[in-house]
Order: structure tokens, then C-alpha cells, then sequence
């Protein structure tokens, strides 16, 4: 090793001893007759100190070449310091540097390598190499790695085995577009990287491994939004002999070790809402919890009053905001405008102002009494200074709507504790969701989903009726992640892609190998998989999961470092037997 | 869950408890008054006893109908049996059943679902959901998992971090052929699957990560040799402000460590060999040591006899094989054809035979004398009975076949002890390998290694003297792993990159983004990569690696069971701006 320490572990107890340290200079600051360099790793920080009047005029000219980034190697002898640094670990110590050698030198980078750096993310990600230098950036990384220690350990201990499943596969497509590997060998013919290893999975299950976990790369070439990678990492999980409870039991038993573990955070058991009670009191099957805003069903109490907006709509929906009368007019316009937009739709937003004497104004009070919003009111728990917003319309468009205002109202007013984890499981999710544009049902979670056994029977008939025994993990409004039990007969499997539209010959050609294995003996079996840029993310208290990847791509896929995707050369395009397209 | 216990776990200490489990049935046993069925999990085997007698008409009816691999759900008592299975951890005790559940059928296999099947490889890979519920398979699938936990625990406590690299990264074919993906949202562009993290983990140095590793699947699209994959797995590590013997202790230190976890094997400090030692000794750069063999170079004390070919050759070499004199003439046939092979290119095998009376007969008696054979026969510690077997030619060639002669040797005696592991360190490899073909010189590791110090002078004028700091684990005679010391130095990389015979324009193209990363402020580092698909077959014994991947592709690079590679969607490939070329 060309160091004794590390720049992170020197203490009160290491003075007098002769060390040397490697690093790179964060800072230089010349004090006169002393000059001190804060000398950085990814351990920590420790503070060497040159004495102008004991150094040698080598080790001056040395220290007066360097500038920030620089790596050297120093060596001296611990310190006591005169004024600590509770700050830093190191705080107490400092090096009196008597040689030190130049590693190699840094050119000045283009943003600071400090937590708060001025650097724009398209800078950042070029020069990922010294963003990743910044401490706060490595502990996200670092976390990264513990929470996989964390999720192998519990899964270890429960008696699950990892098994690496195949990258190289074939094309399913089905829900996201694959990406495609030509195969040189066998021309014209390709391979797909896997959107998951779900196929797999199952089939580890039939072959008997009884528990199943892997922390997995998987890929899907979508139109990027908000907050997607191509590629991602999933902590992919399948049990057999279970029922959905036992699944529930298991992974909120790891959630609860890793809140523990790495945020010291005792949970009781997570919530639990049926699909239908999370659309009806959040407007979303990704409910935030950390803050109240329940919609309340007005429907039956406001219709019939002769308010053709009210008395048309399918259904009327409010949510209370505590201490909401403080909304100005220019407020309320803001809201307006937020449900008008063309992605919630909403024609307006009603509401009721309860005023601190506990009189009532609303944006309605043509045609209700005072005792009519009074009703309304107590409906809704409305207690004085509160502000209820009213939406109205069709039921599923207007409980997304009222989902979005509740998340929006939230955000405004500041009713979300940021330092806080509220996880809920939601449960009986629909099996089905229907496409208007292609005109089909697609699986709401994935064609190997079970529905209830007391709704088998609804299959043909009702298909949007059917539940399936289907959860999510949702945290903090957050899908952290979801699964379901299986299929495991292999004729409900050919009726429930029958309902999916699919003819016999694509289910042998997408599905083939998989009914194949279950004519031989499946168990029952379910499973569940995670987002686990997502669960890093989470722990971080980051908005984005680029901030927990090492090397992410940018919004458009690409590489900025290394810049990928870029041409090849036509010889590998002819070895693999295609061309590309010159029309776009 | 659907059982109470699982089919390994219970005892005699278990006995008169009313248990439920689920499995597979491996066999049905009807004894006339007794009906036996081995119930068959991940866990063991539990051996379901019905009574006929006590049997309700309903359970009879049942088992009456059930055959091998039909998944069950069987309720009863555990009791002691009469007559123990000591083989069987469970042999002490068996259930009485009261009930029996169907809870799914399974046709007849294709092969037996037992450690010796009689399923052709190709079958077995069809049904790898069959073949895998086969115990010895899933035992070498749980040896693996619990190597990579180990790997993990020895590194994790060694204060190396877990990062995930990209998998979507930039093609800089150089070696192998890189699997390419084409961009859909960059039309015409291309992204390739990584060979190795190699860039990845310098940059992550460079990063200041210090210590780094990572279990890593990689990539080659090769012509597939032997035991190859298109996609394995590999452990990639890398250190920074490290030399040479760091890395060789580390990752010593890692290999003991999973001996003994593992096979609780000890070892001492593991074997050096310099390259060229091992060349001259063994005639290999991946030294099997379990067997001696050595090779002594007779050059100086054979030539000059007047014997042609030994005087016209650069080398003559021996090889010593004790109590080889029991070889007969078709023995030394064989072994004449086996150097003869093209591969190998020898025109012929000498040898001589020390008699059962310490006199010497050999295959080119007219021209020496029983002294000057004896005077060989002392060099190459010949003792009674024993062969020495000499190749001579060109020097290169001839060590290469000696090397081959001596594996080959060893395995038609039956020299190799199967038990033992020998591990070795293989050093100061050559940096360069000239290739005839190309008319240029590649590098023997990789562009990164950094030349040893005293040889960088060589580099322009004899780069074939050049040293690496460059290592191979090697073990039994496989290469497990290798890596090396790299250049840290802009200057230093530039000029191997020149000697390599890239342009500046194939240099920027290439690592451009290595480069830049090279101008601020890059460490000492090193690091090593290990096959982990070789490292799990090596520890389970096993030939093929194909043994230790669950599902991995077949000589051909297909994978049998999902059928893949496979023709996809024209539309698939025109949102790509792909077309596949018809002229093939």
C-alpha cells in the first residue's frame, strides 16, 4: 500500500505517530506561516499542515505547485490541533507534513467537487468522474451498496437463493418494447435484453428452488418520462407453496430491516387498502400518506339542488384542508387551473370556504343554503378556517383528478412531512384495465396474475369486474414495488390470455416454453419485485434515481461520459447481417 | 403457507406431530399392504407411508392416481419407521397419511429426475425446468449462491464498495466482438454490452471509490470455444493506491477464505511463478501443479551428437514420467499422433526408457551412448522404470507442445489427484503479444496495464522485452481470474497506445472519455477479474460450466428451453431503423 491510513480514521489517539496519506487535495489555504491542505478520500478528510519556518525548500516549492484535485502522497507525523474541527471526524488531529510526493495533477474542474456544487446535471454526468468525487455523491452510492447488503442478508437468512437468470433472451413483447441484440450467429435471428426476469422466475419455481430472490439489471426502451432508465435494477423475488399473506409477511419483514438497519426506524405492521378504498379516499393506487386530505363521496348530499354541474355529474367529490381558508382568490385560480389541464381535464374546481365565525362561502352559493353547505360540511369534517374543494364529473376521471389536486394541495401548502415514511400495501387490484385506443383489455399487473377464485367465474362474462390477488408495496405515494400469485393451471392460464385477446398461435410463440413447463408438475406460487433504484432513492431523500446510480443515462438515454449510443463501424454491421435505414 | 415443515427437516424428534407438506413425487412404492411415496422438495426427501388398512376410500382413490412429479399437498402424522434410512436425514421418521391434494399433475418426463439421469444434454437444456429439479443441480445452483455470499462477506468486511456499472455502454471493439443494441431513440446509433466493467472501474478510481468490486454479468460475442458462454458472469475488482503484492494478498486472502468456507480447505501462502518459470517448467502460462512432470531443458548435453534433428533444433526439452517405462509401443504411438496434431505441430516424439536394470534403451540409440543417456537420465531425475519423453524444435512452438504432451500425459496416467487444488500465482507476464496475422502487436492483458518501471524504455525499441505488472490466479490448470497494475500516467497510456498502433483518431474515439478522465487527477490503481462461472465449477468439480449456470445458452449460443435467438416483428426492427441484409 503507498499509505498507512486512510484520510478518514486518525484520531485524539494516532498523535505522534508517523503516517502517510494518499489523496487528493480538496483545498489549499496559505495562512502566512502556515500553509494547510485539506486532503480528501472517499474515508473522509484530514487536515495537513506545512510549517513555512520546519519545512525544507523542497517541500515548499512542492507545496507551492499544487492546486485542488491533485493526488499526492504525504507524509508526517499525527498532531494535536490547536483549534479542534467537531466537524469532522479527524477533527481533533492534524498532519504535520514533512515529504510529500505528486501522484499525479489535476487540471481545474469545471464545477465544484463539494456537496453543493454549482455544476449543471448535463455537466455533472460528462464529467461523472469528478461529480461522483463529491462526498454527499459517494454516500448515496455507498448506501446503495448497504441497502444490498441488507436486502441479501434478510433474503439469506429467510432461505432464499439468488440465481442469475439470463440476459441474452428471447423477444416477448408485451406491455414496454425490448431491446433487441442481433445474433451473429444465427442471421436474422435476435436476442432480447429481459424487461424482467418474470418468465424465469416462474420457472425456478417449477423447477422446485422454493425461494427465489436476484438483484437484476433489467431494460426497457420507453419514450423517457420524468424519472426512467432504460436500464434499471430490480430486486426480482418468487416463493412457492405460498398465499398472498405469506408474500405480504415476508417482504414487509424486510422493509422493517431496512428502515432499521440504515435508518434506525422501528415500524408495526404497514397498512393495508384494497384497490377500491385507495381510489375512493386518495384517488390513487399510489396513496401518499404522510398527510391526511381524505376525499370524501359528496355525491348524494349536493345533488338535486338545480346546479346543472352538480346535479349531471356522476360523482361529487371533496376534500377538506385543514386551516385551508387561507387560500387567496389568486390561489384558488392557480388550483383552477391545475385541474383544467389537459392531462386531469376538469371543467372547474368548486369550493367551500368555512370563515372563523362558522359561516360558509362557496363558489356556489346560488343554489345552496347556508344549511345545505353546513351538510356538506360536517360530511366532510370541515372544522372553522378550513376550505373544502369540491371536484365533480365521471367517477374514474374525477377520483384521478381529485388524486392529483390532493398530491398538488399537499405540495402547496406544505402539509407533507418530508422526514417521514408511511407504507401501505395495496391489495385486489382489477386483473384487467381497459384500452380505449387499441380496444382490448390489458393485465393490470401481467398475464400470469391470478384472479380471486371467487371471481373466476366473472372471467369471460365481466372481465372488469375480476380482482386479482395482485399487491404493490407503495410508500410515501411512491410504487416501490408489486407482484402477485400466479397461475398455476395451466388451463385458467390459456383462458386468461383468451381474455387478453391473444390468439393460439401467439401464446405458443410468446409463451410457448412456459406452458410447456406447466405441463409438468407447477406449484403454486407467487412472488413480487422491486424498484430498487427506487427503494436507494427512498432511503437518500432524493427526488431523483439518477442521484443513486453510479452511471446513469440522461433524460434521452444517452451516456454523456462516455458518449453512448454512437456510430459503429459498418464491418460490425455486415458481420451481424443487418443494415441501417436511411429514411428518418 | 401451504405447508407446515418443509421435505428435509424433520426428525425423530418431530415424531407424533401432525404435519402438511408440499412437494414432488419422486417415486411410489406399492408393497401390498403399504403404499410408499418419496415426497421431494429443495430440502430433502420425506417418505409418505399409507396404510391400506387404516386408509379412508377417498385417499386410496387418490393415490391410486397419482404418478412421478404430480405436485401434492399430504396431511398426517409423523411416526418412527421400522426400518431407518441412515442415508437420509430425514430417514428416521415417515408420515402416516390421512389426506392427500392433488395440486397439479405433471406428464411423464423425457428423463429421470434423479442425480444420474439419463437425459442427453441437449434434452436437459429443452426441459431445464426438469433438469434443474435434479438435487445434484440444485445443489451446484446453492454452492454458487452461497460463493457469492461468501465473495461478499470477504469483501464487504475488506471495505470494498458494490457498484453496478452500465450494461447499455459504447462499442470500442478491441479483443472480442461486442454484442451491439440498436438505439431506437437515436436512429442509427448503436450501444454495446459490456465485454467486462474494465473503463467502469477506472473511472469509478479515478472517482476516488478506493475499493471496489462487483459480481458482474459480461459479455463476448465469440465463436464459441469448448466451455465458453456469450454471457458470463465475472468478479470485478479494483484498488486504488495499491502495488502489486496488495492486490496478490487481497485476493490470496479471498481464495483461502472461500476454501474454507466452502470445502473447509486450509491453505498456506499460495505458489509464485514468474511467466517465463512457468513456460520453462511447465510449458504453460496456466500451470496445472497437481502433478509434477516438469520440463528440463536438455538442449546443452543432447546436441552435438551428430543426431539431426536434436542439432538443428533451438530447443530440446524432456519431460520425466515415473515409472512411464510401463508405456508401450502403442502408448508412445498415441502420444506421437497427439504432438503430431495440427494444433500441437510436432513431427515427432523421442524418448528413453530407464530399465528395470538402470540401462537405458531410446529412440535414438545410434547416435548416443548408454553414458550420454545416462547423462540425460541425471538431468531429468530419472530413476529406474521411469520415460523421459523429449520434444525438440523451435523454441516457442516446442515449449507449447511440451506443455500439451505433459497435461496429456497426465490424464492417460491418471497422474492428476482430483481431490486437491493447487493454486498459483502466474507473474510478469509479457506486456505485448506480437500476432502474425495482423502484422502487429496486441496486448497480452489489456491497453491499461502498465509496463513494469526498468522495461518502460524497452517500449518503443523491444516491446517484446516489455514486462507487465501484470498476474494470473490460476488453479488446477485453469486461469480463474487475472488482472494487473495500470497505467496511471496520460504520457505512459498515450505512448502504449501508440506502440498498440492506434491512430490519434482511433485513440479518441476509443477512450476519449478515459482520457479525459486521465486529466484530473487519477490515482495508482490496480485491479483483478475473476470467472465466476469458473471460480463455481472449479469448487462443485464439475467439467462443464454449463453445469453451474441455471440457464445457460448451448454450444451454439442458443438458449434451448425459450428457443431464443429468434425472429422478431418487422415492426419491431423498422422502429429500430434496422433492416436485416438478405444476402446471407
Amino acid at each position: 500500500m503507498l499509505r498507512t491510513h486512510n484520510c478518514g480514521e486518525l484520531r485524539i489517539t494516532d498523535v505522534n505517530k508517523e503516517v502517510i496519506l494518499c489523496g487528493w487535495i480538496r483545498r489549499i489555504r496559505d495562512m502566512g506561516s502556515i500553509i494547510w491542505i485539506d486532503l480528501r478520500d472517499r474515508y473522509g478528510i484530514t487536515q495537513l499542515t506545512i510549517f513555512k519556518d520546519k519545512a525544507s525548500e523542497d517541500l515548499l516549492n512542492i507545496v507551492n505547485s499544487l492546486a485542488r484535485e491533485y493526488v499526492i502522497k504525504a507524509k508526517g507525523k499525527v498532531i494535536e490541533r490547536e483549534s479542534k474541527n467537531p466537524k469532522l471526524a479527524t477533527g481533533d488531529i492534524e498532519i504535520q507534513v514533512e515529504e510529500i510526493l505528486i501522484l499525479n495533477k489535476s487540471e481545474i474542474p469545471p464545477f465544484l467537487i463539494e456537496n453543493e456544487t454549482n455544476g449543471s446535471e448535463e455537466l455533472r454526468l460528462k464529467y461523472r468522474f469528478l461529480d461522483l468525487r463529491r462526498p454527499i455523491m459517494q454516500n448515496y452510492l455507498l448506501m446503495r451498496h448497504r441497502l444490498a447488503r441488507y436486502i441479501r442478508e434478510y433474503l439469506d437468512n429467510a432461505g432464499f437463493v439468488e440465481i442469475e437468470t439470463p440476459m441474452l433472451i428471447r423477444s416477448t413483447p408485451e406491455g414496454a418494447r425490448d431491446f433487441l441484440v442481433p445474433s451473429r450467429l444465427h442471421p436474422g435471428k435476435f436476442y432480447a435484453l429481459p424487461q424482467s426476469p418474470q418468465l424465469f422466475k416462474q420457472i425456478l419455481m417449477i423447477a422446485g428452488f422454493d425461494k427465489y430472490y436476484q438483484l437484476v439489471r433489467c431494460f426497457r426502451d420507453e419514450d423517457l418520462r420524468a424519472d426512467r432508465q432504460p436500464e434499471f435494477t430490480q430486486l426480482d423475488c418468487e416463493m412457492s407453496f405460498v398465499e398472498q399473506e405469506d408474500i405480504l409477511n415476508t417482504f414487509e419483514g424486510l422493509f422493517k430491516y431496512l428502515f432499521k438497519k440504515e435508518l434506525n426506524i422501528d415500524f408495526t405492521n404497514f397498512n393495508i387498502l384494497k384497490y377500491t378504498e385507495a381510489i375512493e379516499k386518495y384517488g390513487s393506487d399510489k396513496p401518499d400518506l404522510r398527510y391526511s386530505l381524505e376525499i370524501v363521496n359528496i355525491t348524494n348530499i349536493v345533488k338535486g339542488k338545480g346546479f346543472n354541474i352538480f346535479d349531471d355529474a356522476d360523482v361529487i367529490l371533496g376534500i377538506c384542508v385543514p386551516q385551508g381558508n387561507v387560500l387567496t382568490r389568486k390561489h384558488i385560480d392557480e388550483l383552477t387551473q391545475f385541474v383544467r389541464r389537459p392531462q386531469i381535464g376538469c371543467g372547474g374546481l368548486a369550493y367551500i370556504r368555512v370563515n372563523s365565525d362558522g359561516s360558509y362561502k362557496s363558489s356556489f352559493d346560488k343554489y345552496y343554503t347556508q344549511e345545505d353547505l353546513n351538510k356538506i360540511a360536517i360530511n366532510c369534517n370541515a372544522q372553522k378556517n378550513d376550505i373544502i374543494l369540491i371536484l365533480s364529473g365521471p367517477k374514474k376521471k374525477t377520483y384521478f383528478a381529485m388524486g392529483e389536486l390532493r398530491k398538488h394541495v399537499a405540495e402547496q401548502l406544505n402539509l407533507i412531512n418530508k422526514n417521514i415514511f408511511c407504507p401501505v400495501w395495496v391489495i385486489d387490484f382489477p386483473m384487467f384495465e381497459w384500452d380505449e385506443e387499441t380496444r382490448r383489455y390489458y393485465a393490470k399487473h401481467h398475464p400470469f396474475t391470478s384472479p380471486k377464485q371467487e371471481d373466476i367465474e366473472l372471467l369471460e362474462s365481466n372481465p372488469e369486474k375480476v380482482r386479482a390477488n395482485a399487491y404493490d408495496l407503495v410508500i410515501n405515494g411512491i410504487e416501490i414495488g408489486g407482484g402477485s400469485i400466479r397461475i398455476h393451471d395451466i388451463k385458467l392460464q390459456k383462458l386468461v390470455f383468451k381474455c387478453l385477446g391473444f390468439t393460439e398461435k401467439e401464446i405458443n410463440e410468446k409463451f410457448g416454453f412456459l406452458l410447456k413447463a406447466f405441463e409438468y408438475g407447477v406449484p403454486p406460487h407467487g412472488g413480487i419485485a422491486f424498484g430498487f433504484d427506487r427503494i436507494c432513492s427512498l432511503f437518500a431523500g432524493v427526488e431523483s434515481i439518477r442521484d443513486v446510480i453510479a452511471f446513469p443515462k440522461n433524460q434521452n438515454a444517452r451516456d454523456l461520459m462516455i458518449d453512448a449510443p454512437s456510430q459503429v463501424d459498418s464491418d460490425q454491421l455486415n458481420e451481424l447481417n443487418i443494415a441501417i435505414k436511411q429514411n428518418f
